[in-house]
């Protein structure tokens, strides 16, 4: 299939461009370096330098002779996404290009303003362009499971069945989601489902936990074709971060009590499960929705977790509970439900041992660049 | 109270001026003339010529002795809207500055794009700037009952309480909206409804049926003084459209079978539930709903009431089934719940012949200045 990857330079953007590539799909990768600047701008870094995108598909070529396309622009502007489609025509669209990090969404004005204008403006642009360029293809769009927050309910695979006073009608699982920049991607969803409606484009919705790893099937040997490894607070997932913590002797922070539960994946799971939606398609007319994780953890759970397998490595793992910066429940019902891609053929990699020393050898391996100043800056929810 | 209308030049926002200002409270009305511009862009008009909103508040000060102070600028602008909220200090916002179309929003790529980013980057900045300037202001936001759709159970007042499984939670009541206009609305609840759980905003969400009418208290002797009047497909809600085709013996435009139900509400009752939301405020951290219309009828029972009267004055009132240009069900359960308003006080208008005969009159008048090629166009949802 000729698929189009948005946000191909993120975190699991270009893991993706390289796992599809090697699948044997034509795959264009578009970014416009937002991560990038926003990185230079707030003054933090990656464990290790990432090269650009054309140069990451150069080395993609030389390690796989598989060509991974690339393009550079804002999906914001009409005239580039109108042109980037037009010259591919894809079958179908990966939609990351986002700003993917809830603190910064929250850290200023200009910061959440620039959330919310461009990754609704690229979604809404993706959604035109999609009509007016390649009406057959298939949306396959990143969400979170961070939009359904944290009901007291069991959270279903995107709907909920109500009965209500004798009567029945099915909706989208409610949504109250817990940064502005979740609640950027829960406004996607109400935009993606109306045009589903009226349009009958097809989508794939895929509500993704916090994804945690560095290596795929395709990165093995070299950390040239690695992701961004960040282990700051602003674009550090949880666990990523929580392990550069952990072999820079930096006490675990962990907000609150800690009794935060989230749905977890390995960055492997997360090529699988674009793959499976991909080769799967949803039908036209239909807004599919898988939950995106394989198991779930208390925040405590991971600090125990790492603190364990760091003291067997010989590291002096400390944790330190801090004063909440978020505004979000620390003791919580959690229950969601995630049977769609195993269903679909989903081979879970559950957080192990291994895993975890892996990942510390190759932050160790960059301890002498981490900047411990970068890694708790305390944004505040309010 | 020192109270801020947004949007203040519009259908709504005009009348609601001239009302708080006859109350007692010092008001400024804000505006950027959208309305007007896209007016001269589609090239229609409505029924009779509107002063400026400089000009109307020197009409309406000439009338009254009530000084509306009037800003013409773009909210979407952060150097505009803080000027207004430091210059202004209000005490609450009330919130009409949208692009209020949905056939509009359904029209071009274009015009779905002003409406989104136009309704939603007017929504984002006054959250902003009642967090900067005015912490404590109650934000009064124009919602839709359009946000809902049409749900196979009953619309409860902006909440759902679900039992799911043996356990319960409390959600916003599921949106499904109906036009893109609408989903901004969706959108701006989303929005709303974040900040309100993070920063403690008081918010009042009106979630407002069709309106119909021109009369206010404030402006019964003199047009002068009366609202934009539209009649044609963009900007004309349905009962007023079918008021001007009476008069001018053009078919009355029914969609489909007709059966589409709505809860309807006379400009006055608008009126008397922005001054009861505002009189009685949303406490600090409460996103408080009222769904806010009066009665429900069908398109048909609109025509059928509207035929009747007509008649009787001696039209020859004609009713034309078209094809649809819209999705949306044309049979439908309809059942919504508006007793909040009516706790705080609201004496409704109903529908009456006496209000259908008064507007036939106004549509008389001016019939010689009626496009009837504006009337329909048939701008289609797919």
């Amino acid at each position: 299939m000729r698929v189009l990857i948005l946000g191909g330079d993120g975190y699991l953007g270009w893991p993706t461009a390289m796992h599809l590539s090697n699948r044997g799909h034509e795959v264009m990768a578009v970014d416009n370096y937002l991560r990038r600047r926003i990185c230079r701008e707030e003054d933090v870094q990656a464990l290790f330098l990432v090269p650009t995108l054309n140069e990451r598909c150069r080395l993609w070529r030389e390690a796989s002779d598989h060509q991974v396309h690339a393009r550079i622009g804002d999906l914001s502007e009409w005239s580039f996404i109108s042109e980037v489609f037009q010259e591919f025509q894809p079958d179908a669209v990966i939609h990351y290009a986002e700003q993917p990090s809830a603190p910064y969404s929250m850290m200023s004005r200009r910061a959440a303003d620039l959330t919310l204008s461009n990754n609704l403006g690229v979604t809404f642009n993706v959604i035109q362009a999609v009509r007016e360029y390649a009406p057959d293809a298939h949306i396959i769009k990143l969400g979170t499971m961070g939009e359904y927050g944290t009901p007291n309910i069991d959270i279903e695979e995107g709907w909920l069945d109500v009965e209500h006073k004798g009567r029945r009608d099915t909706f989208l699982f409610p949504r109250q989601a817990g940064s502005l920049y979740h609640t950027t991607k829960v406004m996607d969803t109400d935009l993606l489902w109306f045009y589903v409606r009226v349009w009958g484009l097809r989508v794939t919705d895929l509500m993704q936990g916090p994804v945690y790893g560095i290596y795929t099937n395709e990165n093995t040997d070299t950390e040239n074709l690695a992701p961004f490894f960040n282990y700051d607070e602003l674009f550090g997932t949880v666990l990523n971060r929580f392990i550069v913590q952990a072999v820079t002797g930096y006490p675990l922070t962990v907000y609150g009590e800690g009794g935060q539960k989230r749905g977890y994946l390995n960055i492997k799971d997360t090529m699988q499960c674009v793959a499976l939606a991909l080769e799967n398609p949803a039908e036209a007319g239909d807004l599919r929705i898988f939950n995106q994780f394989v198991e779930t953890f208390s925040v405590n759970d991971i600090a125990e977790r790492i603190s364990r397998v760091g003291n067997e490595l010989g590291l002096n793992v400390q944790v330190k509970k801090l004063e909440n910066p978020r505004k979000e429940a620390e003791e919580h019902y959690y229950n969601p439900a995630h049977t769609g891609l195993l269903d679909l053929g989903l081979e879970p990699h559950y957080l192990s041992d291994e895993a975890l020393r892996e990942m510390m050898q190759i932050a160790l391996k960059y301890r002498p660049q981490v900047r411990e100043d970068t890694i708790f800056r305390g944004v505040k929810w309010n």
